[in-house]
């Protein structure tokens, strides 16, 4: 397995049926109708280059998180920001939790930085050591980390954020929020970070909205900072790099309110049903999910994560083998999304015809 | 004017009826059917992450111009790619003709390299003096050239362009052809320079494909160019650049021989057309256009080129004022798209009563 790869590729030799994946963490509920419409509707203007402000969008994603217009970039998906990030501004190290994203570190290597890993532990659930993280932060140093963490969904709360927020602002060392998940939380507003990439200039909250509105296809993320950072990011490209559709639909996006509460109750339920599930299941350890993937501990079934990957490949599931992180033993975890309950219950009987 | 505004932004303020964009200089014939109908099937098919191999469509374009897949790097638009290029590569010193397209500066800039401006002559019709140019690069130089170049038109020899290739490969320096316009020209396979990445390890050829078929608002955009400074490229940015729809419409384009003709044809008779009449109208000296744009000398107005912009804005007409293009005066010079003849009637009436 190669060392950056991904989930599986729907792509590549899709059986009958198309695959049923597992392997990418996208909103159950799949694609809005009113976001499917504005498309549609909008095929013919791709003739004109996007708007190179992207305004209306701004606005709309300002208005969602309260931070002003001229305090967000904007990115063909929150991963262009990411290798953005560390070629213009050039941090002296990389402070990686792992396990973690690996597209944290691919970016960093992109410039040749150093990476230094902070290990994570199972014993302790996975939890940052927030304290442990904040001792090794030095000065152009940029600590990234997942919240919710993918894949251990693992959340960082209010408080150890601002910890380290000060301490970056008071080191002149950079802190990047990858808030990516964080919209499948009920309590997204108390927990998000933008006040935070208000109030302090080192601070940097991203998120993709290709998984909350189900849109990775057409490639859609952001993130709120300081003014002249962002400035100093948007001279980094080129003005034209979130496509005319993306906006149309990030723009339909933040007006979703029945979208955004039937997903976050939809994936409320789910993570219960199928933590429940998985608990009876002889060998998986289920981590206990806070949005839409379950991080498992497969070594109870004395397989390989690779091998048990291969068999529910073979009934035409994806599901994502952990094998290729950094932090993790290489062999005993597996990821999955959470979807509807006529698709969790395949992937269930998948796994009873697999283990027992 | 912005020191790298472009054209006037279709998406800003529109009249009633919208913009006649004369400033963007889109293919006239259109989105073909062929590529609004499989984006209209796909727009369901976003809820997967784009194929980050994006085997496919590399197939078609390697097919197009004979070079193997491997060798092909993609962008969400040429434009992208220029900026890659200066942040994985750092070359010393940037060699930029002027007047040419802004962009190429501004990436230069925004990884600070130091940019030398080669003076194109009015005089000489901005033809490119290849052997003053190849005097000037030194190891570690990136010469940028757009073939046929923009805003002039000119069109650079092939026998040249393997003067300036044999002189980079010598030197240790970089050469990154644009050709960006190039499928607008009947004769482009005797012109492409795809064949001197290939034998050439500095050489890069670049292509937006969003000009030829009218696709600005979707991105895309590809490189041909050595194995290993594709892979070195690709580790520079992340894996999903290019969008899914984007993926679609480009497997498609490459089949559209019907279009392609069509398109070359009506944009060499409507060049020959605008030539004519433009000559006719009084104070206005167009340059001879080799694609799908002319540029005008208006000095003969007695007025400013911001001027004539604004008056044809007032009109419901977008053109180019070229006042920020380093290389030209500030005031002499617009560019203006070739479209169909019915739009091409309203822009020269448009001139009549601004000018007589």
């Amino acid at each position: 397995m190669d060392r950056f790869q991904h989930g599986g590729n729907v792509h590549e030799s899709p059986p009958r049926g198309g695959w049923l994946d597992f392997s990418a963490n996208i909103n159950p509920l799949g694609l809005a109708p009113e976001i499917h419409r504005v498309i549609q509707k909008a095929i013919e203007s791709i003739v004109h280059y996007p708007d190179p402000e992207a305004k209306e969008l701004r606005k709309a994603i300002g208005e969602y998180y309260c931070v002003p217009e001229r305090n967000i970039l904007l990115g063909n998906g929150a991963s262009e920001l990411f290798y953005l990030f560390f070629h213009t501004l050039h941090p002296r190290r990389a402070l990686i939790p792992v396990p973690s994203f690996s597209e944290y570190e691919r970016a960093a290597l992109a410039v040749g930085c150093e990476v230094l890993y902070v290990q994570l532990r199972e014993a302790e659930g996975f939890a940052l050591d927030v304290e442990g993280i904040g001792r090794q932060i030095k000065r152009g140093d940029a600590v990234l980390l997942g919240n919710p963490n993918n894949p251990t969904g693992c959340l960082i709360s209010p408080q150890e954020i601002l910890y380290l927020a000060d301490l970056v602002e008071e080191r002149g060392a950079w802190l990047l929020l990858d808030e990516s998940f964080l919209q499948f939380c009920a309590d997204e507003k108390r927990r998000d970070s933008h006040h935070l990439s208000m109030s302090h200039s080192q601070v940097i909250t991203l998120e993709s909205l290709t998984k909350f509105f189900a849109i990775p296809g057409l490639r859609l993320g952001f993130a709120s900072m300081a003014w002249g950072l962002r400035k100093r990011m948007e001279t980094g490209k080129d003005v034209w790099n979130v496509n005319h559709l993306a906006q149309l639909a990030g723009k339909v996006a933040f007006k979703l309110s029945g979208y955004r509460r039937e997903s976050r109750r939809l994936v409320a339920e789910e993570d219960a049903f199928l933590l429940e599930e998985l608990q009876q299941l002889p060998g998986l350890k289920p981590f206990s999910p806070s949005v839409n993937f379950i991080l498992l501990d497969v070594r109870g079934t004395g397989r390989s994560s690779t091998d048990l990957v291969k068999a529910m490949r073979e009934k035409g599931i994806l599901l994502r083998d952990c094998a290729n992180y950094p932090g993790l033993d290489g062999k005993s975890y597996v990821r999955m999304a959470v979807r509807t309950r006529g698709e969790n219950k395949k992937v269930l009987e998948a796994w009873r015809e697999i283990l027992l």
